[in-house]
């Protein structure tokens, strides 16, 4: 029996993470959930699951969620709060599925103590990758992936030598723009941004994967996950949706993990890693399917990949400043303050302004991301 | 420095094997060679190999064989020699790529001797699995596959339980009658039969690839190889011949492996194996690869299919029996004796005609095979 500590309960993660729980009752208990404040649904979620720790990081809604849950259940506020909960003696595993610099602390205080932590927010080892991988090492812990690429790319590597691999290849659908013109990209509206081809997820993703920063993103993820140098980590596009990475090793051998695009595929192996338990979902089967198409990603379309490898590239703060600046265009886009095109155009100008800090603390790494949305923010006002 | 007993060095398999072995002089080292009777051919290789002993399976090439070859050189001759050479204290693998009952012998030898066999010969463990099997648990020997599917199947089970496999594919071009009629394919001509569309092989290899015969007695090799039931091993049309094999685990994840149509690939892995070391032959980049394309195999036009699964699912000799009439089979048609579509003719006639001896031994084993190719002879006299 394995026992969570979901952080971001209410998200798209975090409630397919509760339905493979609840299809897996004798190998999976959850014993606290963390939502930032809907206190409503998160009670309503830990009486179903049965935990019995609920984090809030918003303490205005104390009423509504001391109001719906046991007196037996321990209720807390705020990002220390969430880290507590990331380190009960009595968790072994961490979900990470909120954002923000939250997510950031409570993943490196949960590595130090220890713990497994199944990571879905990619950010975090975007900005900290390094400092994660340290901490790691330092208190035990170890970090999988739930993102579908590189719980993929985990799949691939296992019961190989990470010194055999030659490449790797992340998969992307090419999102709703892969057929369109660099103009027609510019001037998107925010609703055909949203109308990601294959996958369901939120609306913040779904953007990333219109720019095809989701990818860049993701390489500099892999980076960290693998130990593997950005040099070799590729992205090739394959708009099934159904090869979900590729890891070529130095004899030739190219390996390819395939699956619907559901997440609760990579949630469930992250969760019980190393063991497969079969999960009633639909499956694929090879004569069935659709032809499979891949083709090489157009960096001028999608400028967003340039500059995702240049920040991985420099390295220090400077992947902290991609994402902070990224979130905070997209925020702007979303509101619909700014255009498509704008987006990358607002990151790209933050990383000029930014003064790169190497080997940055934590701190350093938060302030960098702080500094970047201000920059953006400003920049577009 | 692994040492290599390389039977079969003068076909195709064993002139691959050889040029992997030049490229890897610091970890491969072949001590002994075998052939069937180009003593011409072996002596030149166990020259330039630096092998120092030789089996001839026929005795009359002893003139031939020794004056091209030194005096320091062991040089001997038919299937005890055979077996001495591949039990040989100083060889740590086997390549397996001669065939007929000779390889059967030299295979569960060298199993009981302890020995790894890398095993190009699929009729071995076709007519003789169990006891392979058997021999392996036995002398502490193990079995590695070098045929392409199999070598795919074999590293996508790696770092996996097989316990956790839901169900294995095996791929094939479909051969030259691919998109042929029923009618067609009766009458298939033997320069038709030998235009295999991806995969240059030997003769028979390629008619067994046209009648689709050879997917059948993969699927039969699969389940001794992997311990895996014949019900759980399916086929899958790839006209492409780029992925290999695929492997569905329990929870829905689909690993394929990939690779260019080069046995040199894996050979390598087989002679390696856990390691991998860079080969330099063309390798695969995702982003130039064609659509990859999947179809359901047609039994209705490709009975060979049809009598694999069922010889596979009685057991007993009765694979033995599809293997030898098959090869009488194909050397018929070969020799323009019988059209195309008698090749499964005969096949069914054989297995209907034999008393299956369950739970065989050896020498049941090979009686069965002798007795499947005199009866094909004699019906088509």
């Amino acid at each position: 029996m394995k026992h969570i500590a979901l952080l971001g309960s209410t998200g798209s993660i975090g409630k397919q993470t509760l339905d493979v729980v609840r299809r897996l009752p004798r190998l999976l208990r959850v014993v606290g959930l963390a939502a930032k404040s809907n206190a409503e649904m998160v009670a309503e979620q830990a009486l179903q699951i049965g935990a019995h720790a609920v984090v809030l990081s918003d303490p205005s809604v104390r009423g509504i969620a001391e109001a719906s849950l046991p007196k037996s259940t321990s209720i807390s506020y705020g990002s220390d709060a969430l880290e507590l909960l990331a380190t009960r003696e009595d968790v072994d595993i961490v979900v990470v599925a909120v954002s923000g610099a939250v997510a950031t602390r409570a993943t490196i205080a949960a590595l130090i103590a220890g713990k497994t932590v199944a990571i879905a927010t990619k950010e975090v080892l975007v900005a900290a990758g390094e400092i994660a991988v340290k901490a790691a090492q330092l208190g035990g812990g170890k970090i999988i992936p739930i993102d579908s690429e590189h719980s993929a790319l985990f799949q691939c590597l296992q019961g190989n030598s990470i010194d055999a691999v030659d490449r790797v290849w992340l998969t992307g659908s090419g999102g709703p723009f892969r057929t369109w013109s660099a103009d027609q990209i510019a001037d998107a509206s925010v609703e055909d941004a949203l109308k990601h081809p294959t996958w369901r997820m939120g609306k913040k993703i779904t953007v990333d994967s219109a720019t095809l920063m989701n990818k860049g993103l993701e390489a500099i993820e892999a980076r960290w996950l693998f130990d593997i140098p950005l040099s070799k980590i590729d992205l090739v596009i394959h708009p099934q949706s159904l090869v979900h990475a590729m890891v070529r090793f130095n004899d030739g051998a190219l390996l390819a993990l395939l699956g619907t695009a559901d997440m609760r595929l990579p949630i469930e192996y992250a969760l019980l890693y190393p063991e497969r338990i079969p999960l009633d979902i639909p499956r694929l089967d090879p004569a069935d399917l659709p032809d499979l198409t891949f083709e090489r990603p157009d960096i001028d379309r999608f400028p967003a990949l340039r500059l995702a490898r240049l920040a991985g590239e420099q390295g220090g703060t400077a992947p902290a400043v991609l994402n902070g600046a990224n979130e905070q265009a997209v925020t702007l886009y979303l509101d619909k303050a700014i255009s498509f095109g704008q987006i990358t155009e607002c990151v790209e100008g933050a990383l000029i302004a930014h003064n790169i800090v190497y080997n940055p603390t934590l701190d350093q790494v938060l302030a960098a991301d702080s500094w970047a949305r201000e920059h953006v923010r400003r920049g577009t006002m």
